[in-house]
């Protein structure tokens, strides 16, 4: 029975401790929260204690510490929980800025800590599934990757401007799946990107409808678009093609119903968020990490994915301001 | 290039002679038709003559009778065809009597002429397709056979008067597919039916909307609905199932194009009715028939097959009047 | 929180004390069972208490008690429960006895009882919703419904044995959902059926293919086909035809994943069986049950519901086996 | 009877060629080919005479020229069928050089011809109503273009090198497309390219695996994806997404066929290369010219159309060459 502390009890926070309690193989310690009802209300669902930040870090009868608190306090806390020697699974990113993210995987590394970044797509079984059958030569050699990503609805204006923007924000999760899907580094960057959903988002010097290309160094292409906001529901696929032909991976809709009249054949809307079409992915990276760390297996995607995921969200903003290609590391 | 009398300038008629003049392999010499607008017409268009039934048959620049006039002329222009030593293709059926039909074949074997019956849809790419595939094994041994067959509109109570009925007139054809597809003669009919589309239909005693489910010796089930009326389209789908899998084909849309907004996704109404849908059969249809009486092969489907087709027709009927599951020899 | 005694604690005893332990408006109270480790330990799991059967009907802590028990014992607990006072869920069926079922339901009616009959489909998310559109008249007057089920793998002649026969121990279930989407009785029920997938089922008295059509007074058509083995997986479709168009519901793959190569587009076999495609169907049942126990509004499927479903299974049968049409009254 | 001269009697000279003679609104009067043998027998099929390109330019009795030769006389004889008063409709492109299709427009300009370039995909049936869609409002404003091609096999290396490279040869046809569908001038063109499929085409200067993202000056975003190989097909599929929606069209299957098996399902591959594919989208480009001729209205794609598409290629193929994004004027 791995012992969680888990830190931060929002919703994600939720999702996983109920998961960690619900496993059969883990459970969950501690849990604290800056607003302590949220934490209390939790503790008592899962069967844990609230404590505080530093506590559950320190303490005796954790091996593991999962954060889920807001991402300013990724990058200390994971070197914290280094520093007293637990397993870590942080949820993306460890920080907005590169060099934060550099400085804090030293900690990682020169404690040879076991940290797993949340990169939760990588878990969902479609798209885990279309990423064996690929290491697997279904399609042979990779060629190009396509990734559309679209939300239901764009967030406030005000949160984008705390968010470091749509590259670092939302297209973070598809240059890790084209990263996790290609199975190279990208060393070029293009992005285009324009505030066509709401002008406001704008005005706070973001976009929300964006574009990005990429090549690695042996000519790979990844294609990956956005856009914040999609009538029809949780707009999320993958495409790769291959020497031998193409997989792909698609949406569910909400039901399997279909209606035909005289107007056509209609389907539902496709599952409206990330609970819905992700749920399961939550649920299986963290089942994936404590498999991992109860059998002291390596584990994926770690802080360098982490890192690399960072290095190209930033490329893509640089080249989205700057209008030129940004060659990265 | 092979010499074809066409007799009936009608909608099918014309469609035939189309594809003969166009096959480079043969070409219409006379047309004949009630109407001699109509035949004159469509004489000009492939570049034939207008003549008399009785002559075109009898004419010695002629070696194959297409028969596309009203069906109580099948038989009888069968007959006189066949004893003038012509290869026959004869639009389904040879006749709603089977007795008559019976009589007919007689005088086709004493000649051992060449007769082809019009069931244009086992020449469907898409049917044709899956029925080589059965053959071949695809789906080991055949066990279910499942037909759904909807016309987009119900015709005039008043055609349904002289037609034979839903079964004789409507799903005769699906009834010839049961036997093309599960490759096995039926022995047990039975039928339900209803006039629930439109109430003159019922009362000139016949039905609109029917279900029947077929036997073979060996235990093979066919199950065949029709409706006469859809709001979506000509429907038209077959499906079977076998100890290693299932086949199955379906419609095609009138365009690919798919519309995805808060409503759901919609795809648009499929091929309205047989002209758009069996427009390749049809051709197919004729081609095949060229092929074989120039090579000298066997043609498919025989007289034969027109008269199982019927016998079935004539089971469900009675089947559907009295209640009874009937007996086919 | 309402009280549960679940009597039964086998596979879906234990689905459904599950559901009930995590569905936050009821609880486990008491659990019973013939192996009584089986009970001890779905108790320690659900925080109940194993206890006699007798002994959980009786008990004045609990106001709900879920059969799930082997079928021969259904009816007298029902019967038991009923005079104890208690609402009932009973899984299907009541009886494999027609006569059994009715003398039960005389006791539930005596009482005023509270019974719903576990007809998970009906529960089935997607299948709801199209019966939800039905209802709401999306497709105008309803003419037919088809369903196709097809189980992945045969069970041992065994089974069969005491099962009743396929149509009252599988088709049952579409029998059900046949009433439960054309909303009215059917009177007239013809079976064809052969032992096609494994020969030991035919040798106890028994098919393994089947079909079924049926008509109701007002002539709506429903048309059932099973089989005991799908290579593909758990094959669950129905599809209803009405007026306006058509409604139809689908499976669901293993997941979204394509191949696309010069072999052609291939999807992944679709779920395997009943735990994952009605795994949803099973709790929303449960739910259902005790928001309508909790709120004394009445439940559905009733015992009426489960009577006349084994009528049409009884009538299914007999017409099978003399291969004669019968009316049910 | 509009009376069409036609210059050439290759592969596409031929397909327009019976588009016009069985149009019964147009007819072929001359046929010139460099080579005789090509121009007799097609002008036998057609019912027309051979004649010499600049007679044909001439002749009294001809009201069209289509220009189906090799590119590099495309402009000239525009040029000349432009001095002589005729309509023009010329296959894409008009040259590979930018210069030389503006004086050319020049000349057309001066004498008021009418010339349409012949991007066949605008004609495609499924293209075509969805662009109509979008003209129409069913998904809001434009925000972002997808497109996606693939060559089923890659032409020789020794086609490539006078063919201008992929952009300008192949994805032409996206690029005319992205303007067709967002209905703006895109100002910002970024490429990325690589031999993937065959090393001699890289050898030879050019790229197999292209993409390309571009944006016109509101913002507006189109992403196309090109490959010279796909194992499945030609793979030619279109999406727009705006503000209330996304609208997508499609490829097409060889049949309609599906076959499940433990493996799973499977479906045809789709329509092998552009004459299965776009043999509609080439006889409606035909059909369209000729009743904008006969009616005197205007055409498109027009001179200008050829033009922009022409500048887009050139950007592409200057920005995969140097690593940098081109403004387009």
């Amino acid at each position: 029975m791995l012992r969680f502390g888990v830190l931060g009890a929002g919703r994600i926070g939720k999702v996983h401790a109920r998961t960690i309690a619900a496993s059969g193989k883990a459970r969950v310690a501690y849990i604290a929260d800056a607003m302590p009802k949220a934490a209390e209300e939790l503790a008592a669902e899962v069967g844990a204690k609230v404590a505080a930040v530093d506590d559950i870090i320190r303490a005796g009868d954790v091996e593991a510490i999962l954060i889920a608190t807001p991402t300013p306090f990724h990058a200390e806390q994971i070197e914290a929980a280094s520093n007293a020697g637990k397993a870590i699974l942080c949820e993306k990113p460890v920080s907005l800025s590169v060099a934060r993210i550099e400085d804090c995987l030293k900690t990682v590394a020169k404690n040879k800590s076991t940290l797993m970044i949340g990169f939760n797509r990588r878990f969902d079984p479609n798209f885990a599934s279309l990423e064996k059958r690929l290491r697997a030569g279904a399609i042979g050699n990779i060629e190009m990757a396509t990734i559309i990503s679209r939300d239901p609805a764009p967030p406030p204006a005000s949160y984008v401007k705390s968010s470091g923007g749509i590259f670092r924000d939302m297209m973070i999760h598809d240059l890790d799946l084209a990263r996790f899907l290609v199975g190279e580094e990208f060393v070029t960057v293009q992005a285009l990107g324009a505030a066509l959903v709401d002008k406001a988002i704008g005005e706070e010097g973001d976009c929300d409808t964006a574009a990005v290309q990429m090549q690695t160094a042996s000519g790979k292409i990844a294609v990956i678009t956005n856009s914040r906001r999609a009538s029809y529901g949780y707009d999320q696929r993958i495409e790769v093609h291959g020497s031998k032909g193409m997989l792909r991976a698609g949406n569910i809709h909400n039901t399997t119903v279909e209606v035909a009249t005289a107007e056509g054949f209609n389907a539902d809307p496709i599952q409206h968020f990330f609970t819905e079409r992700y749920g399961q992915a939550y649920a299986n990276e963290v089942l994936t990490f404590i498999d991992a760390v109860t059998n002291g297996t390596p584990v994926k995607p770690s802080g360098h994915d982490g890192l690399q995921a960072q290095k190209l969200a930033d490329a893509a903003t640089e080249s989205w301001k700057t209008g030129k290609p940004v060659k990265v590391g």
